[in-house]
């Protein structure tokens, strides 16, 4: 790993907007998606082009989190993931569980994408009987009744939900007295949760309005 | 509706960011929330808390698009919900189309959430003979091969793209050619479009990354 990174203060993080970190993600992909293809660097103004942003964007994001890359060469790809995910807490491996095993909950199970992220989903919990005790993809369904109980056993860190908007709260709220650190909620509904417990909703509808609102608007959005 | 709205000028709405039109969103869906409680009125301040914003937030948002609510009053609820629907064109229906019936692809067709907010699936396409000619929730599965003559014959203006990552620019191509105005891409890799096509793309490992972020910084996100 590059040593030219200089850790910041926790006051300068805690002021890092989250669509910097959500543009961090993007990075992150596109470096790991070169170096796949047997890219070694690349500058700030060919990465940003990748993905519709401009050198100055890059380099703006990136500074929030220190000096990386060097004149004339630009970004060690490799470097850089390895930066990347040392800020975005990913170079070390979080145990998460997901909680509501329908449709939607079955298709995360599945999604491969989390594993080679860091992230690790160790069980999964619902209320019908017909599945609780049988897995997908190798991961437990536990009875609901269960969820403190395993939390705690495995440490489990994060949490997925997605089980109906009206049983969401009721879920987020055993998920914190069980002591979950952060929770990504994909139920239609805006939880209410201790500042202490991370919180993101993820509203499947938004990026179709988002759609709308472009083309309604003859806007090409990128 | 409302008449106290102002139409701005196109260059201006060209201005708009899109974590206005995202919050926008939430104001809806938290306002349809209200009036199904039976609310009539609300001021910014008080959605603003309902959501973890400030009120200068949500009026900074709105003050995009126009003038709303009263003196005293604040917002009249179902008189907003109708101008940001106006807004981000949803008060109109739009014709959807779902490309890769697959465990995500499932997932969104039975997703009830779409259709209350303006958007109808109304074909999907797979190229798995043992499911071309079944249908989902009432939503028909084509053959891949006629993407283009049901796109132009059902004039859908949006797909949902949950193919492998591999295949997703060939089909994203092929919707460009068919005409399509938008597309949300969930598989986890970056398309190149015509810049008339609206794009959004949606990685679903992104929020567990800004969970992760903030979880590994102490930081609570809203």
């Amino acid at each position: 790993m590059s040593s030219t990174r200089r850790k910041p203060e926790s006051p300068e993080r805690r002021d890092v907007p989250t669509v910097v970190v959500n543009r961090l993600s993007l990075y992150l992909r596109e470096l790991q998606h070169l170096v796949r293809e047997g890219r070694a660097t690349i500058s700030s103004s060919q990465l940003g082009k990748l993905l519709g942003f401009t050198d100055a964007q890059v380099r703006k994001d990136l500074a929030y989190f220190g000096h990386f890359g060097q004149p004339g060469i630009g970004y060690r790809c490799s470097e850089l993931i390895d930066e990347i995910r040392s800020i975005l807490g990913t170079d070390r491996q979080w145990t998460v569980t997901l909680v509501g095993v329908g449709n939607l909950g079955r298709a995360l199970l599945r999604y491969r994408g989390f594993t080679s992220q860091g992230f690790r989903i160790v069980a999964s919990f619902d209320v019908d009987a017909r599945i609780i005790g049988s897995s997908i993809e190798g991961i437990p369904v536990y009875s609901l009744a269960r969820l403190a109980e395993i939390v705690r056993q495995q440490r489990i860190q994060i949490a997925l939900i997605t089980v109906p908007a009206d049983e969401a709260q009721q879920v987020a709220d055993q998920l914190v007295i069980a002591g979950i650190s952060g929770i990504v909620n994909f139920a239609p509904v805006t939880l209410s949760l201790p500042t202490e417990v991370s919180l993101v909703g993820v509203d499947l509808t938004t990026e179709l309005e988002q759609i709308a609102f472009s083309v309604a608007n003859r806007i090409a959005t990128r």
